[in-house]
């Protein structure tokens, strides 16, 4: 049975707003000790979580407040920016898949209830991507690792962006994610839908 | 002899930030009776300049400061944002081509240091567009009313935008204009190089 080709199917967007992922020790200096993020809400994919708690980041041109934070913890604390956010604060972030934070930029402090960290890598701006379940990985036709360009918008705003890193497996529910300025440009919300008009198989 | 087809040409990238540009009446009531716009500095298209004076612009729920005015003087009063700028404002801007103000957002109050102008419409989104001179025009093989799509950023940054007007003439020096969120969202900056992947002529 041949798989079906991805090009031409919609998937789900969901706009990412700046947010942070703390480790378990990052946790503790900024919240207290024996203290754990706590859960506002839970958010698309699977098992994360909107936590109530928010910390302040500080960085060399001006400060971002009440960053909310995404639970749980994980292993190393990472900031996911948009451009315009790198640029309030003062921070030459570039691009990077989540988790790569190898020659990530730092220069930020994170400032909580009960201290601060100051971090010397983790600030990125994240690579639109597109998380997909299993179901929807077999009935689109896509891996992870596979490529895809995708066309979000309508009419005079109607944009096509390209390169976006294909994340499959039971951790991942079927979205496509953009940063603000992505969702800005292409005047798109969360729940619109992106659909998929070139796929490259991972290398 | 045939003309050239745009595709696969490049053009330089002008990013535009929010700005406004001002009616004769208004510039009296903002900055004083027979007071004018004084230049701060000349800017690409031809015989326009952004002025020493700047202008706050006052929405339901925030502000913009020290807006940039672009001179001289025009017909109708018109505040261009992006999207972003909208949102803070407080503003159900929509998308517009610079000088199609019908049904165009207002709600907003121009303060300048000798008073203030409450408008009820100019406020727009302004659609990004090519500006294109005589001569490139010939050499590109556009005309005024076409539409064409282009290409910006690089590696995982590259965006296509789909539906740029062309307005090309003596009054036009050549350059994509982006706003700050399209420029944002590709990555790219003032001088950075668009290249053309499709075009249609103007219907």
């Amino acid at each position: 049975m041949t798989s079906p080709r991805p090009v031409g199917a919609t998937v789900p967007i969901g706009v990412s707003n700046r947010h942070l992922h703390l480790s378990p020790a990052d946790v503790s200096r900024l919240l207290g000790e024996r203290k754990s993020l706590t859960v506002d809400r839970m958010i698309t994919q699977p098992g994360q979580f909107a936590a109530t708690e928010r910390i302040d980041v500080v960085g060399p041109k001006g400060t971002l407040t009440r960053m909310r934070v995404v639970g749980p913890a994980r292993t190393a604390t990472q900031v996911e920016l948009a451009l315009t956010d790198a640029r309030t604060l003062g921070v030459a972030a570039h691009l990077a898949n989540s988790g790569r934070l190898a020659g990530s930029a730092g220069g930020v402090t994170l400032v909580g209830p009960a201290g601060s960290v100051s971090l010397s890598s983790g600030v990125i701006i994240a690579a639109r991507h597109l998380h997909c379940g299993p179901g929807d990985a077999t009935r689109l036709g896509v891996a992870d690792g596979d490529w895809i360009d995708v066309v979000c918008g309508t009419g005079s705003r109607q944009v096509i962006f390209e390169g976006l890193l294909v994340r499959a497996g039971p951790a991942h529910a079927t979205e496509v994610h953009l940063d603000t300025d992505e969702a800005a440009a292409a005047g798109v919300s969360t729940g619109d839908q992106a659909r998929i008009v070139a796929w490259r198989p991972a290398p």
